[in-house]
C-alpha cells in the first residue's frame, strides 16, 4: 500500500561515535557536503482512503530564513541522511481517496506546505488551529505513527491527507503558488490573526523571502505597511512589492520617528545578534504585537519589563497557518493579483538553488521545476 | 494657590562628583540611609478648577514587588531629596474645584494611585487608555509641567486632577481600598483587557502583595486559577485566597503537567535570575498571554523563537491600569467581599514598613495610618 517516489536528497553521511548513534546506528549527514543532492527512490507513507496523492510539478525552495537551508545545515539540530527536503510544493491530484469530503478531483492544481498531518481529533485541529496540534507532522524529517519517514518535495510525488492539501485557485499558476504554501502561509497568519488590514499600520522586519511575502499579503489585506530594512541594497524592489514607508535599520535611533505609532510588527529576521528588540517594541501602539516568524538558531535576546510596560506591548511567535488561512489566502492572491517575486529553475539545479539562498543571492524566492522522468 | 502639606520624606543625601550634578547640583539619596524618613512640610502642585483636594488619611506601601522600594533603594535610578513616596492613597474630599465632572463631593471618600497627571487631550487620554499616555506624570518622583515635584502619600494631602481620584464605595474601607489604588489595580488591568473569566485558566506567578490581589481578583472575575510559587512557605494562605490549585516552581519539570493549558499568566516576580520564561510560556494554550507586571531591575531573560512558535504565545507587559478600570475594580471588591490581606501601622511606623516589605516578612500588603496633627 505504500508507493515508490524519487527525489532529490541530501546523502552525505559519516558516523559519529555519540552513545546514541552505537546502540541504533544512523546515517547523519556530513556538514560540508550539506549542499550534495543525488535522485533516491524512497517509500511513501501507505495509502488510506482520507488522502490525495499529488505528482508535483513545482517546490518552493525556503529563502532567506528559510527551514530548508536551517535543517540542511543542521541549525535546528541533526537529521538522519538520505533526506528529501522541500515543502512548499504544488502539483496535480492524480489519485483521492474515497473519504476525502473537501471536493479535490483527480486533475486539480493542489499545494502542500510544511505540515502534512496531526491528530485530527484535539481541539486545536478541530477550531482551525492545527497547525499548534501537538502531533503535528511536519512534511519532511519527521515520521508517521507507524515509523515511516515523512519525505519532501524535491520530488516527483507526495501522498498526504486531504487537510493539508490546499486547492490552487483558477488566476494563479502553480509556480506562483508553491512558495506560498509555507512562506506565504507563515507570514498570511500572523497578519490575518491580528488584524492588518485598513486602518492599520503593519511592520515588517527583513524583507527577504519570507519578507517580500509579508510585504505582498498586508497590503493586499488593506494595511499600510512599513518595511525595516538593514541596508540600502534592496532600495526600488521594496517600494514596488507595495510597501509605503521604508526605514533604515542602520540609522541609530530609525525608530524614534515612529514611536507608539504601530499596530502590528511582523519580523521574519533569523539572527539574534544585535537584533534590536526593544527599539521595534517602542513602536508599538499600546498593547500593539511584535511577531517573529524568523527562526534565529540562537537564543532571542531579552528585553527590560520596563520596555514592555510603557506601551503594554507584547513579543509573541507564530507557527505556519491553518488551512483555512491557507485557502483564503490563496484565494486573495488570485484576486487581487499577488505575484511573488520568483525565480524558476529546474530541479537537477537543486545545489545551485540552496547555495545561492545560503549566499543570500536570491531575489527573492527560488522555485524548483520537477524535471525527473517518471 | 499652593498649599502645604507634611509627610515623611526620604531625606539622607550625598554629593556626587558626577559631572551632570557639578552643573546642577542636586541632593541626592546615601543608599545607606534609604530607610530614614522624617517629616518636611513641602508645597502642593497650584491648584486648578478641575482638581480635587483630599486629606489623606491611609497610605498602602508597596509590598515585595514594590514600586516604593525599588525608588527608595535607587533600583529604578537615582532621585532627588528631600521625597515623599507612597502612591496607594486614600482619604476624603475637603476641596472640590468647581470644574470637576465626576461627581465627586467634599466628604467623599476617595483613592489616588500610581498616576496623577496626563495630557488629556491624546487617543490614549481619551479611550481609556490613560496610563499609556506619554505624558503621564508620576505620583512623586516626577514633575509637572511647571516644575513642582510630585510628592506621594505618606502624607496629610495632596491635590490631584479629578481623573487620578477613584471614589471608594461603601462596603469597603479605606484601609482595604487604598492598596488596590495601584496594586490592585496593576494586576485588575491585564486580567481584566485579557478576559480572565469564566472558563478560562489564569496562573498567578509569585504570591506576595501582588500576586495575593492577582489571585482576589482573578477569583472575583470568575477565573480557574493556578497559583505558582517557588516553595511552600505560603501553604495554606494560597488556598485561602481562593487559588484552585498550588504549583511549586522549585520541583523540575513543574510545567510538564500544564503544557498547554493556560489562557493567560499574570507574572509579579521581579527578579530577573533563573526565570524560567520558556518553561511558563509553554504552558500557555495556543495564542495565550504571559503578561509582566514585576518591573526587575535587571533585563528579562530571551527565549528562543522555537518556543514562541510552538503555540503562538506572548510575552507582554502592562503599566497601572484606567480609572475606568480602578472604578470597576473598587465596584467588584465592594459587591465581591473581595478582602486584601493587610497589616495596619501608623505612618510613624514607616522606617519598620519598608524595612518590612525589603526583608520579605510583609504578608502581603503594609497599610499606613495617617498620624500627622493637622
Amino acid at each position: 500500500m505504500q508507493k515508490n517516489f524519487q527525489g532529490y536528497a541530501v546523502t552525505g553521511t559519516h558516523r559519529c561515535l555519540n552513545l546514541v548513534w552505537l546502540i541504533r546506528p544512523k546515517n547523519i549527514p556530513d556538514a560540508s557536503r550539506w549542499s550534495d543532492f543525488k535522485v533516491i527512490e524512497y517509500p511513501s507513507k501507505k495509502w488510506e482512503e482520507t488522502d490525495v496523492e499529488i505528482a508535483i510539478t513545482h517546490c518552493g525552495l525556503e529563502s532567506v530564513c528559510g527551514s530548508d537551508i536551517h535543517t540542511l545545515t543542521s541549525g535546528w539540530g541533526s537529521f538522519e541522511t538520505p533526506l528529501v527536503v522541500g515543502h512548499e510544493i504544488a502539483g496535480t491530484a492524480v489519485r483521492v481517496g474515497s473519504k476525502v469530503k473537501s471536493g479535490i478531483k483527480v486533475g486539480d492544481r493542489v499545494g502542500v506546505g510544511a505540515q502534512i498531518g496531526s491528530c485530527y481529533t484535539c481541539k486545536y485541529c478541530k477550531n482551525d488551529n492545527e497547525n499548534y496540534c501537538p502531533k503535528s507532522i511536519e512534511t519532511y524529517n519527521s515520521e508517521y505513527p507507524d515509523g515511516v519517514r515523512t519525505m519532501g518535495g524535491y520530488s516527483t510525488g507526495i501522498i498526504a491527507h486531504e487537510q493539508y492539501v490546499f486547492p490552487i485557485p483558477d488566476g494563479i499558476t502553480s509556480a506562483e503558488a508553491c512558495s506560498m504554501m509555507c512562506g506565504g502561509l507563515t507570514v498570511y497568519s500572523p497578519l490575518r490573526r491580528n488584524c492588518a488590514g485598513p486602518g492599520k499600520k503593519v511592520g515588517i522586519v527583513g524583507i527577504g523571502g519570507l519578507g517580500h511575502y509579508a510585504i505582498l499579503f498586508a497590503k493586499g489585506l488593506g494595511a499600510e505597511v512599513y518595511a525595516f530594512t538593514h541596508s540600502h541594497s534592496k532600495d526600488g524592489d521594496i517600494e514596488k512589492m507595495g510597501a509605503d514607508h521604508v526605514v533604515y535599520t542602520e540609522e541609530k535611533g530609525f525608530q524614534e520617528k515612529y514611536a507608539m505609532s504601530l499596530d502590528l510588527i511582523v519580523s521574519t529576521r533569523d539572527v539574534s545578534e544585535n537584533f534590536p528588540v526593544a527599539e521595534y517594541l517602542s513602536m508599538l501602539d499600546v498593547h500593539g504585537k511584535f511577531i517573529t516568524v524568523g527562526l534565529p538558531d540562537e537564543t532571542l535576546p531579552g528585553a527590560s519589563a520596563g520596555v514592555f510596560a510603557s506601551n503594554g506591548c507584547f513579543f509573541g511567535g507564530s507557527k505556519l497557518g491553518s488551512k483555512k488561512e491557507a485557502v483564503e489566502m490563496l484565494n486573495l492572491a488570485a484576486e487581487k493579483g499577488i505575484k511573488p517575486w520568483i525565480e524558476e529553475l529546474p530541479m537537477k539545479e537543486v545545489k545551485k538553488a540552496v547555495e545561492g539562498v545560503k549566499g543570500g543571492k536570491v531575489r527573492y524566492r527560488y522555485v524548483l521545476k520537477q524535471d525527473i522522468a517518471v
